[in-house]
């Protein structure tokens, strides 16, 4: 049997104008700002006029622990909402945006893949409408305000010492981790070290994905403490003044991006906020501009379900009054042999017992997720490779836990191959079951919280910090940040902090090494181990094989 | 006598949808990439098909040397092109884009000003289509590929001390002038210095707006200098398998922007590389492209006549095979009284004899520019507190050297304004009698080409050099570049080396400090002084005052 590559069926894709996907919407041709034939933002104007409107039903897409297996739970979102779809319910689909910078390194798109894909993909992971160069630009402006004030007197008494807002650029550079700037003597101002970070790690991104609309945005920039003083006062983005100047660089990107998928239903791509050091999901404006306009909304979470999931919950639901109505849960019997121990180099082989063993990742997630009071489907992700043994043994192990799994061929299919999945979600999300609750109270101190996600979800013993986090945490209490959530940045392959640690432990430790103050997007991030903020670019990047050939086409990817 | 601000008047514009614009060129609706309603980028396959079809006629617009006066250059660009589209003829104009990071810094737009402007001038002066960004994007791609070759074993044994690539950004922010990259031990490579451009001086920049389609482009960028050996061998983009990629992000840049005047004349506003080490005019696609389409084609050159003129005529025209039909040379009664000794503050008075001694500064610009072969006319755009007898003193300095000078009023009344000055610049490019040469020849050596300059065009009595510059350019020569014209890199505010020598200055003598090839560009530049390639913020940026007003309109940008 051969497949076609996933860009093969994309370039085929019978793509309609971006005015017929707005009009299934009933956005009209003079709300749809057009970027190109085939994408457009939604105009803000609009969005301001649908507030009063009835929301549709929220679906959250989320997963077991990624392996190198795959999971796909962009794939499975595309097919659902194109499932959803094909047995007439009026669905939009809510994904995040592509980072440029990693396409040049190793990983390839994040638009779906196979007959379950949003398109123009080429566009999605390179420019596409320019919100990630936007973001980029509004948060080097404010790194450029702040050398500047100190350049020309520093009459904020800003520690030059304690600047704690660094660059951002789209690109895997590893060289640019870790800087001194301001060299070159008076005329360049006063040597300091820095570094950049990857635009996607910016805390302008997880503010733009998580802001109302253009006074929230600018409410949250001008929140964002930038430095500190001798005394440890902060110093905000507004006393810089370059609120104002960064939400005039944002406000188109603040406009939700509409595009499609292969079968033509609508969905918005907009925002794409790291998922360890941030929340990880597409913007609030997004997904609240889809809920008003479709009776189903698919959205997904970032990296499996005990950090993607919990934040999409306990952050993105909780700030933006969201709730959804249905959890779908991914799992593949790849990942499931991954977590059963197998070696990726040994998946082809059927193994029954692994899968079984595996198995509880997949558990553990389902019931951490049945514990926000939403119900759950688990989606069996379909490879070709799959025996009916591995799928049937998935399918035993979450009948025994009381709930369902569906295979699911949307990759292979498109909505053919969602469609039980569609109708068993539309039943639940019509059903009216869901009574969401997050994990915690905003009233919990900070590391009280901390403790209930590393206890509750990651099912850990304890939690350990250095007395200087627990005395950070403190005095963020007494400055009137005690009621953030807080956003943990932990290995997304485990429950614990161990990467290699797979499947579902128990009683581990779960380390907090430092912890940061997101002022601006309204989180206190928990960093448990290594997290990297900028890549680097492997051996042979990806980029020395990209290149148009002879038809104009993109060559090498994805 | 009150006037509405350039934003107020550019608010009230009745733009056409861009469509029409289109229509007006004979460019189809499928054949338009939108971007918004009032923009779009006219798709590669379209203009590879208007090969073979007649140009119509190039006409230059440039002025006198710069002064604090402001002499309106572009302003008169775009009132003459709707001065010949009132006439009847069917005309377009071609113009640089902005740059995003000065407008935060102290200068405000660049599309125009009063009744003769390009809109929509806030998203011109912003984001527009992208293109800086994709430029930005490809430039520091091939700086993350450098450093990445070097920390992967080096292979191709780049001297890191000889890393002659930077970075850039579209940001005013001199913190990154000079910095050292790579600390933060073995997993972040090695310390190395290294500094960032502003992005208008990336040679990525210059090669965009020199390449004749996608093909050029990607030999061109192949062909940039990045790195040399220990053994001073150039290392290029190719060897580094750049190319492919970099020209990929660039895809969509590469096709010119379309957009409109007040009175919806077709404008393209395509490139805008730096006019001190590049040549300073838009991109030679979208001035061939809008030649293709257009009878009269209004276009203009950076800085005075000695410099943007200059390389216009001397590297554009050479490189692209273009000939301008007639050139507009722009004065004004300000600019006029400043080289005639007036300080900026005493312009409001009337000063005839000042005027006059000024003239010596057009007088010169007009005679270097009739040594290319091409009719030249005087614009004289008018400011209201110029008297008649100022204006006179400027007509009959002109008339004395046999020329003629016209007074223009499109700043107050639009095309209403230069109607004088389209009749007979239309005239002039109608009689055929313009027989356009380059100042010199391809075989004359580097030095001699840049000697030919400073002599013909400066009149300066010499140029010095150090002798690594000599010996450097003779080295170049060697290695085949020989044939490439050069690029002066100079002070824009005087024939001279130095701002303050205003007027005809003769004499004097040229110090060339440096020289750099820019081997994809193919141009080898010539630095004559302090060259800023990072501006920096003003102690008071406007970037303080730009913010949304409570209509959402864009406030303190201009």
């Amino acid at each position: 049997m051969s497949f076609k590559s996933d860009i093969e069926i994309a370039r085929e894709a019978e793509k309609q104008p971006i005015q017929h996907i707005g009009a299934k919407l009933g956005i009209g041709p003079e709300d749809l700002i057009p970027y190109g034939h085939d994408k457009a933002k939604v105009g803000q104007a609009f969005i301001k006029g649908l507030e009063g409107r009835t929301d549709g039903k929220l679906i959250l897409v989320t997963a077991v622990n990624p392996t190198p297996a795959g999971e796909g739970k962009t794939t499975t979102t595309v097919g659902l909402g194109d499932g959803l779809a094909a047995i007439g319910k009026q669905a939009a689909i809510c994904i995040r945006e592509a980072s440029l910078g990693p396409c040049f390194g190793m990983k390839g798109g994040a638009a779906g893949g196979g007959r379950a894909q949003v398109v123009p993909m080429e566009e999605m992971n390179l420019h596409f409408t320019g919100d990630f160069h936007a973001i980029t630009s509004a948060h080097n402006l404010l790194a450029a305000m702040i050398d500047n004030h100190i350049y020309w007197g520093n009459d904020l008494d800003i520690d030059d010492r304690r600047v704690t807002w660094r660059r951002v650029m789209d690109m895997n550079d590893r060289a640019l981790r870790d800087i001194v700037v301001g060299l070159g003597g008076v005329s360049n101002g006063s040597p300091r070290q820095g570094g950049f970070d990857i635009t996607v790690a910016s805390e302008v991104m997880a503010i733009l994905c998580l802001a109302t609309d253009l006074d929230d945005l600018q409410r949250r920039l001008g929140d964002i403490i930038v430095a500190y003083r001798r005394d440890k006062s902060p110093i905000t983005c507004r006393d810089l003044k370059a609120d104002g100047a960064m939400t005039v660089l944002l406000k188109d990107a603040m406009q939700p991006n509409l595009v499609q998928t292969l079968e033509n239903t609508p969905a918005f791509v907009h925002g794409g906020p790291f998922a360890n050091i941030a929340h990880g999901c597409n913007s609030v404006i997004a997904t609240r501009t889809a809920l008003k306009l479709a009776d189903y909304v698919v959205t997904e979470a970032g990296f499996g379900a005990d950090l993607g999931a919990e934040k999409f919950l306990d952050i993105k639901c909780r700030k933006a009054g969201l709730a959804p109505a249905c959890v779908v849960l991914v799992a593949t019997v790849r990942s499931m042999k991954m977590n059963g121990g197998v070696a990726k180099a040994d998946l082809g082989a059927e193994n029954v017992a692994a899968v079984t063993a595996g198995c509880a990742n997949l558990g553990r997630h389902l019931q951490n997720l049945q514990g926000y009071g939403v119900p759950v489907v688990v989606a069996i992700n379909h490879f070709v490779t799959d025996t009916d043994a591995e799928i049937d043994a998935v399918r035993d192990y979450v009948a025994n836990l009381g709930a369902e799994a569906i295979l699911c061929r949307h990759w292979e299919l498109g909505s053919d191959g969602s469609r039980d999945l569609a109708v068993r979600v539309a039943e639940i999300a019509d059903s009216g079951v869901a009574d969401f609750a997050p994990l915690y109270g905003d009233e919990l101190s900070l590391f009280d919280k901390i403790e209930c996600i590393a206890k509750r979800i990651y099912h850990a013993a304890e939690v350990t910090a250095p007395p200087q986090v627990l005395a950070q945490l403190r005095e963020w209490e007494a400055a009137g940040y005690g009621a953030l959530p807080v956003c943990m940045a932990k290995t997304q392959y485990s429950f614990s902090a161990d990467p290699t640690l797979l499947g579902a432990p128990e009683g581990h430790s779960i380390p907090v090494r430092e912890v940061r103050l997101s002022a601006g997007a309204g989180f206190v991030v928990a960093i448990c181990g290594e997290i990297m903020t900028m890549p680097g670019l492997p051996r042979t990047p990806a980029a020395e094989a990209i290149g148009l050939n002879d038809l104009g086409q993109i060559e090498g990817l994805f």
